[in-house]
């Protein structure tokens, strides 16, 4: 198997996790890690033959460099890809691509101009769970999608520099992306975030993204809550699903209920009418356990070989970008449902 | 002890529950079970001496009833409160107090003007659990409420008459109504809903309530969902509480845990600050299993003879019509906050 | 459909419940209510156009009467049935069939020479959690039966006149003999029992049963448990199965999981290889919600329209007081395996 | 602080966590790895400075070494402690102290006369469930222990050299002998054991230890569960205790409920009587989140220190060897009590 150089830029938590993917998996050749405190580099690179470097233009000179990945602040996310991309490099940048669309959008267009893989980090995309949801949904198993409904809340860590939307919410906007049919897309977005800490950003808030359709998703996000969910509920025509990402055996529920109306009927005699509701198994698939961030660097490296877009490209992660800035505007506006102009 | 003489008029589901409750009281005489469907009547109360009367002047014209609680379609509760206040009775309604403001608010001031009681029978307020909560709060342990999370959601029939708003989230508004404190208020409301299986009316839907003092409050309600929840999430400067009413065992836990901000600081430095957590025991009360309508029952019965208002008065059954009302306004607004002038 | 004359005879909480189901069911026609307390008999049926006896003899004199059902307390239950045996009806009797062996035997006897039906009350088996997990044994889904454990505990009153045995293990035995192949029988019993709190009478303990081939049987019963568990896991060569019966939503959990061997091997090889596990799909079948008294009443009525015996019939009566008599005999000599010869 | 030198013997699973702990614990300076496979031994130190060895002897040499620690196969256990002992050095033995009583006692006999400290590695006795039990029962909370009863069962490997009691029931017997009031000791233990897949050693099993005082303990051990638990039910006079090691944020719950008798009673009217239950608050204290083994490394520490015995000495090491050699004996006899004379 061919093997690609690879850099790792940014050695914090998320890089070390980086280095040791990229070390362990097959079709790799992780040559640099990168960090402007270059003793945190060297650390981080500790078990594997590696050489280290405080400055990204190093790693970017480098021939046998084919790709880099940028675990950075959010801050210096978009200017690094733009480098890299300059550079001639494949690029997986965490997320998120950048803090705000301006910056989004340029990386973007330089992205689409260029000949190499520019891939999102939407590590969620890439767990058993939602990759099985999304197969479901792709063979048409779940039927028209009715709701997605999110709750992500736990006794967390108030971050710094990001507030509760770009901190927990994204995951619930990358994992809607990914697994929402191409034609099914959020209409509009509305926000509402509270402060009751007095923190000086939102701990706890609401998203609320009418579908095409007639559907709806939502999220509720929250830094202090008393106890932890991770739990999203699937509502289709034909099939529900509960994931709860901490329940240790049946992680994934898909329940053969579904509610339906009588067909032929006037809009009159619809309203009258009862709904029928099917009830029958419910089957939890068995999940194999890799590391998500296993399927993330072998989806890169796929990418790069077979000169294809990634499953998240550039484009999702602009969706995502567009979506938490429009659920800024809305906050800022009371509430208002945001338009979500050409989504897709 | 004195009995008060009592008529039940209507004798459906709920009239059934008021007939079985009346009957077995103390204080009360059940006099009249009252239902336009005579035979109904007559089967409601097979077990017990009671008459019965298709018509509601027979038992408003008995002048040994002082009391009479109405559990009939809520398009009719307004007038027959009405007529009931008018004949000088006592009245126990079945929630809501009217379908809309318009009603609701002639009832009130029918109410204000008597000197008998009107109660409105908010069930879930007489429920151990936010009898338990709420004593919490009077006595400062929760500290300042930050947020008030619910969720309640399960495969459950499509209401013919009234929206999921009007069906369950009127529990929730009633529940926050009584344990918040009195000077701390809901500022306004957004709705979303949807009804994604064409029935005619919201079968999920969102509603977001920002608080005085910068808290929220929200209530997440769905007739299609594959797993019943019944989850209420307190979040306070002191404890924090989640309340699941599906817990066979523990039902109610009050976390001491809480969120501070580092004192004596500025905005910049509070920005930058690490937010405190403390974390210590759970402690899961013993509530006692009575029934919540024995309750209701009760604390009508002593409203009566203290000659006092209820605990849940004819002012706070028009608080939460307000809520809803305006929530369907926000709804009709795609989602704007509407505001909740004079709340109390 | 042609109705049977039945009358219950003992109308406590239990006689209560039969009288209510044979009243409802289709094909029964409830005559009699008895009891030595005529008042008790008249509330139990107030409900209901039947009369009242507080004479056995009345009601077994009462030609239109082809059978009756004994709730009365375990002492009677023998003398009774062998009354009603005698008078030419069937009789369906509720746990357990009598309070010791010899008593059992009697009524075996003349039950085997009766052309009456005969039938054990087991009403667990009759759940439709107990039929589905029985249909997957003889449908030979779970393979081989490697053990089958269950816990039954709760914080319980302390009964007065059986011990923890004969109250809750009871029920375990009543299963295992009625989801257990033909030929897949105990060999013997060990029963330890504990009364730590000077009850008089064991209040929590433990039954082991060998079963042949090499699997296990084992209850865990409990008088004094702060929590309560209705568990029963049952382990088998392809498929194994957890049976939580106050899992609100998946009451039975199936899941495709076995453990072998691989094959071909000598003893020793066997040893030092390594078992393969295969680990599929969990599905919780869909189970209808009917009360198992439904079931019970149904298939006494089937028997003896069909005139064959019924699924629970005085041999599984037997074979559980068996194995109670054969625990007590275990407990008094220290706990040893007590041989059950010809169990089936 | 001063420091003592210590050297780990066997670098297998348990051996590379007890490095890890020296490595970090104040007080330690980890010296040596040894390991037959120099290599593994080099791997396992791969992040410290620490010399390797494949020699007991070379370790035992250094006079640099105050202390062992002995993390190989059971079977090596006891000579390894003996040679430590007789070269004077303190000793931490992975559980079991020995694979037989035979040789158990043989190192007891050294272990008393030396001067150094022996301590055997009952890690679950070093959890902060366990201390917090433990701390309940000394403070005379729980009252008198009426049982004690554990369910440690999972889909496990099925072990090559010691069977599921050995592997697993070996737990619940340490931390049963570490919780007891020392006036409360097993009278005896029975054991039934199965192996239905043919593995050629116990797979699934039962242990039952009746306690002085009427109490009984249990242990339910299974490597063939499709579900995981750990869950261990303290039920006592004046609280009872369920400790579910799986559950993420309450693993401890304390019930304020008990059973007792009325008092002043006759024997028969006690058994007539009606037993008394309280229910109370259920507490669930906040538990740090050490890792046990820092509290094993500290307490031999301490025990070396203090020149006192550790929490778990010899003798605890040689009681837990006791009843596993007397369980197999009752095994070899059909489940028969065996008799645990002098218990402590």
């Amino acid at each position: 198997m061919v093997e690609l150089g690879v850099g790792v830029i940014g050695c914090g938590y998320w890089g070390v996790n980086l280095i040791r993917n990229f070390a362990n998996a097959p079709g790799w050749d992780l040559r640099w890690a990168c960090d402007t405190d270059e003793d945190r580099a060297r650390t981080s690179v500790r078990k594997y033959r590696v050489s280290v470097a405080d400055s990204v233009a190093t790693v970017l000179d480098d021939p046998a460099v084919a790709a880099v990945a940028i675990a950075t602040p959010p801050s210096s996310h978009a200017a690094l890809t733009l480098a890299a991309i300059e550079a001639g490099k494949h690029v997986l940048v965490e997320k998120p691509l950048a803090p705000s669309m301006a910056e989004a959008e340029e990386v973007a267009t330089a992205a689409r101009a260029a000949s190499t893989v520019v891939m999102c980090d939407h590590t969620y995309c890439y767990t058993p769970a939602v990759r099985h949801i999304r197969s479901l949904v792709d063979k048409g198993e779940i039927g028209q999608i009715h709701y997605f409904d999110s709750v992500r809340i736990n006794l967390g860590l108030v971050q710094p520099d990001v507030d509760v939307f770009w901190d927990l919410a994204f995951h619930d906007l990358s994992i809607l992306d990914f697994i929402l049919p191409v034609d099914l897309v959020p209409l509009s977005v509305a926000a509402y975030g509270a402060d009751p800490i007095g923190a000086g950003r939102a701990c706890t808030g609401y998203l609320t993204l009418p579908l095409q359709g007639g559907g709806i998703a939502h999220a509720h996000v929250n830094w202090l809550s008393p106890t932890k969910i991770r739990r999203i509920i699937i509502g289709g025509s034909e099939r529900m699903i509960v994931w709860d990402d901490l329940e240790p055996s049946e992680r994934l529920r898909v329940y053969d209920k579904g509610v339906s109306l009588a067909q032929g009927l006037s809009p009159e005699e619809r309203r009258a009418s009862l709904i029928s509701y099917r009830s029958g198994d419910m089957v939890a698939p068995a999940l194999d356990e890799t590391e998500p961030l296993q399927g993330v660097v072998e989806e890169f490296r796929r990418a790069i070989i077979e000169e294809r877009p990634p499953a998240t490209d550039v484009e999702a992660g602009l969706r995502v970008v567009r979506v938490l800035e429009a659920a800024n505007a809305s906050r800022r506006d009371g509430g208002r449902l945001v338009a979500l102009a050409d989504y897709r």
